[in-house]
């Protein structure tokens, strides 16, 4: 790529200067543990490039390519053929720059992949990744990584974190809170415990959300999909808890138990000073067949109606009056119709001595795209407290996704440089360079502060 | 106009000279069939370019014009004269540029309509109507239209689509799901037989479909007005169609039987190679007073809420599962803020080997202008795949709105430029060029080639 | 402030030497008519600047600053010193601008505040504070205020209207729909009458009406909050009230009655010649804490979902068809995702000889900065006419609150600078001078001209 790619004017540029320097922290993903702990090593450029990647799934669908060739039996040779042969339709979707730059970056290739080059650019990477090692750790070093923060469950094996001071856990939280007695049977064999009642759920989950602070985590993730209500305390959730155990609870009664539980874990993360991630408004149900045929985490997924917002002030509302309070908030949206809504939250709750106690968190899946990284910025902005917000995560399942931190800062960077030159931001150079800081690594980075070897 | 009208640099030139050259698939519209039986020659400006024109009227109400002046008994010269002494105050609506596009294309006036220049506007046209023919042949030839659809009801006579090779019907299908007995009727005195009963009803309408695609029908439409909610089908509309035939159907069985004569056409479109349009969002019901005295398409209607988004995804899903699967959808939406959840539908369902099975349409109605225009770009772009979009289509009743094709082009081009020149595209001038034929008018093609003469 | 802050080329200055010098016309705010009525003079910067500014303070609990610092018992000067610590955080807030705008215009301060100037510029402002006079007069003076609208409640004393040439009150009307036997009572004591029906209540409140209109009262203004539902009438509503009036009252009564006499309320506007503003989407239920701390309106509100289109237009139906039509009406939306819905409307209805019947408000609340006051532009604009639009007003409860007007004006101009440049607007220089005036002062004045002294 050209090293001044989305920098248009000096100003971009010099501020890219800036945080082009600063390491990664990329507080929320789903990278597999298995591979990091095996520090998988790549031999294939569509295992590595498109494999683990839905997003490119997506696009190819869009394309009329056969399933066969995204997630069927063709060969990866002509699996990375079809995205080739996609690829010069992609143009104006985030996928044809971040390709772009996974290519350039790690394989030093600047063609634009189309039907003519495929064969060659799957042979040249191949025969690159022989004579150079791709690994989890090489890849990790060469984004200048300095934390990362998979998935983990509850009842997940999290020993793993034990072994690096660069990752900690990122808690998925929502098996807690939409409980099963199968999970709850999990959480039993982790503790070596039994659970009876709520009392005790309560206590094996704080007792494991302990396990997860000692290994450094301090992000926790919920989603609250197209949707979601809550629903006021009545005191009747030992009851229902009862009923769950034996079978019997009703969908009405797991809706009330779940916003229950969401309060209790609320004001527990708060005591244990965990920030908690809400991912809201995912419709997650289109397509039985391809929900079928590939998985839930396909890259079919769709945009919910906007959020209710009273029943996400009434949550906040009664985590305040909660024991613990409200914990650090990120609030993710799905829906860029709700990106006011969601932003101007950040003004409506507050804890003395917490700077950004709710804040709107970076561009989010279908979202992650230049305009709708630059309508979280001014949302934050304009809403918000841009100065609170937290940076960019991946939230990706591929290892190559870093690439989307510099993607950010790209943009970010000519994006203030805009605002100084419309007088939108008046600015000393002093102050721009702690903003850039702050958004790109110092507010992320002070929240993983506190728990793990400080850097 | 200036010939580099929005047309702000010179990449932005040279790519609307490859656009200017297309001819005009205009997909959709309004356009009065008995009009274009008779070739109607216009003599008198009013006629062509008012009174025809709904969002003319809406804009002269919304400057306090006296409705007497506007639909009411005044005369067509008086009318006129209130038409342009609104005209400045159009500024920074869609009218003002359509309009002086117009007068511009057709007459060759250059003049911004006013108070002070009204007469001598309307004589000068109206002289030049008498020395040249302006007819709707003459129309549809100044304006390149390659093909036009203009919208047909089921049981219409569509005997005049065999007449001419560059007009198909695009089947407006709402009076097939709002099912009427009069409705029914007059599918029975079309076809010859009787209908008895839900069965005979499909059989009918399928019969008619084959009658429609004998005319080179390939687009349909459905209006999913605000409010719209789509109900799982349960196996008992056979009883709720004898209902209706008896007069005694409730509304909540109405809609059910509406959902699934939905289902059952969009899958019927599918194995006829039927794309359906969804015009989805609208809320006709405002002015009970303007209803009663300008007719229910006097422009007035309004934009509905957000559409129920889990409603749309059991339909696509509900289709997918169908007999022959989900047809090629164009969801065109009327709330801007449902432009994200509409767009990124395109990526939630698929047909091996086809391309854009479910695409945003172009901006549509309230929503037709530059900056609209722009946000179904960026959307689409972000959100979608801009290579699979469909295009413009004017959806009007004036002959003379073809001129938001060029319209459409211009705002294109211009956008293109600037984001080549931002390096959100980064593209080769084949490529662009391609791009350009596509969503100017190839993509439309490609729709219309299998059903008649191929260009 | 730089003389050309926020416009960047040679048009946009030039436009706005035209705005600079029209006064200013503010339709509604909140200023203390107690501050009015004594001509308040200010000795202290904190009492004028950050005192009385609720936006302030919730920047303050963004940045985390404590409670006691923001409304609670430190001294003046350790809120002010907080405050300058917490400014540089605010960057890209609108608060940024405003706040160097007020430090500029009326103490001729340039500097940027944080924590090392805090002080000097406290001791400086106060210096200047008793050196010359900075009173209620003085400010409206420096600021060209022609008049000037704060709230007032049906059964408030204004008297003091009577006084003041340049001052009419904006009728709060909130407690007249929602409606209790307290306000009842007040009413009665007001106009020394009793009230035992509807029928009085109905009739009070239209004396009272007429009271206000002798004040000069121009405007009105209603809040339609998050979850707001017409109901249309049943005729039932006599009872509703005598249930009120002896406590028996249901919720749901309630709100029917409520649409009752919004409806009442609306037509009687119109027969007065009032223009309604409805600000509309509010979420003012969120923190409990902090509304028992810091009262209802302390600067933590939300904004509510999207407005339900159906009650609005069935509400504005009901008006059409009462008995004077429905009043010059101005919709304010808090929530952006509803600009293109509440926009349109203004072309769904209409009355002879009434230019502007219905539009869209300035930008409200927490949408009023930069963006949001674009985006106001644009969508009314392109989904109305930008010419009917009413301009600026600052719904504020400081003094200092009316440099918004010059930030308005100064966004606007360049706006339409770059209109120009791009071809979007194709004007005239005379008819753009006539535009920016009716925007920032004549469509004001032309409600408020039948009412006072003619200037």
């Amino acid at each position: 790529m050209n090293k001044n790619f989305l920098l248009k004017c000096d100003k971009a540029k010099s501020l890219y200067d800036i945080a082009k320097e600063l390491p990664i922290i990329d507080y929320h993903n789903h990278l597999s543990l298995t591979d990091i702990a095996e520090n998988k090593r790549y031999y294939n450029i569509y295992d590595l490039w498109i494999k683990p990647d839905p997003y490119k799934h997506r696009a190819m669908r869009m394309c009329g390519v056969e399933e066969q060739y995204i997630t069927g039996n063709k060969s990866e040779k002509e699996k990375f053929v079809k995205w080739c042969e996609s690829f010069p339709k992609l143009i104006g979707n985030p996928l044809y720059h971040w390709s772009l730059m996974e290519l350039s970056m790690i394989f030093g290739i600047e063609d634009i992949p189309n039907e003519s080059n495929a064969v060659m650019i799957y042979d040249s990477c191949n025969d690159f990744m022989q004579r150079n090692e791709i690994s989890v750790r090489t890849l990790l070093k060469k984004f200048n990584v300095e934390y990362f923060c998979p998935c983990s469950s509850l009842v997940d094996d999290i020993s793993i974190f034990n072994n690096d001071e660069h990752m900690t856990p990122s808690l998925r939280g929502d098996d807690i809170v939409a409980i099963t007695n199968d999970f709850i049977e999990k959480l039993c064999t982790v503790l070596g415990k039994e659970i009876k009642n709520l009392h005790d759920f309560k206590n094996a989950v704080i007792k494991r959300l302990v396990d997860f602070k000692k290994c450094g985590c301090a992000f926790t993730d919920h989603a609250l999909d197209n949707g979601f209500e809550y629903y006021e305390d009545d005191s009747k959730n030992d009851i229902r808890f009862e009923k769950l155990l034996s079978g019997e609870i009703k969908e009405i009664d797991k809706k009330k138990l779940y916003s229950h539980i969401l309060t209790f874990l609320g004001t527990t993360y708060s005591s244990l000073g965990f920030t908690m991630q809400l991912h809201i408004g995912a419709q997650r149900y289109t397509s039985e067949r391809l929900r079928n045929e590939v998985g839930p985490a396909g890259g079919f997924a769709a945009i919910g109606n906007s959020v209710n917002i009273s029943s996400l002030t009434n949550y906040l509302n009664e985590l305040e009056k909660s024991e613990h309070g409200i914990p650090k908030i990120i609030l993710f949206t799905l829906n860029p119709a709700d990106n006011a809504i969601i932003s101007v939250l950040s003004g409506s709750y507050s804890k003395d001595n917490v700077s950004g106690l709710i804040t709107q968190g970076p561009a989010w899946w279908w979202c992650d795209h230049k305009s709708g990284i630059l309508d979280v910025l001014e949302n934050t902005a304009a809403f918000g407290l841009l100065s609170n917000f937290v940076g960019m995560t991946t939230d990706s399942r591929s290892f190559l996704s870093f690439v989307r931190h510099e993607y950010f800062r790209r943009i970010l960077c000519n994006w203030l440089a805009e605002k100084v030159d419309n007088d939108d931001y008046i600015y000393a150079d002093e102050e721009m360079k702690k903003l850039i800081c702050r958004l790109c690594y110092g507010n992320a980075k002070s929240i993983m502060g506190g728990f793990k070897n400080e850097l």
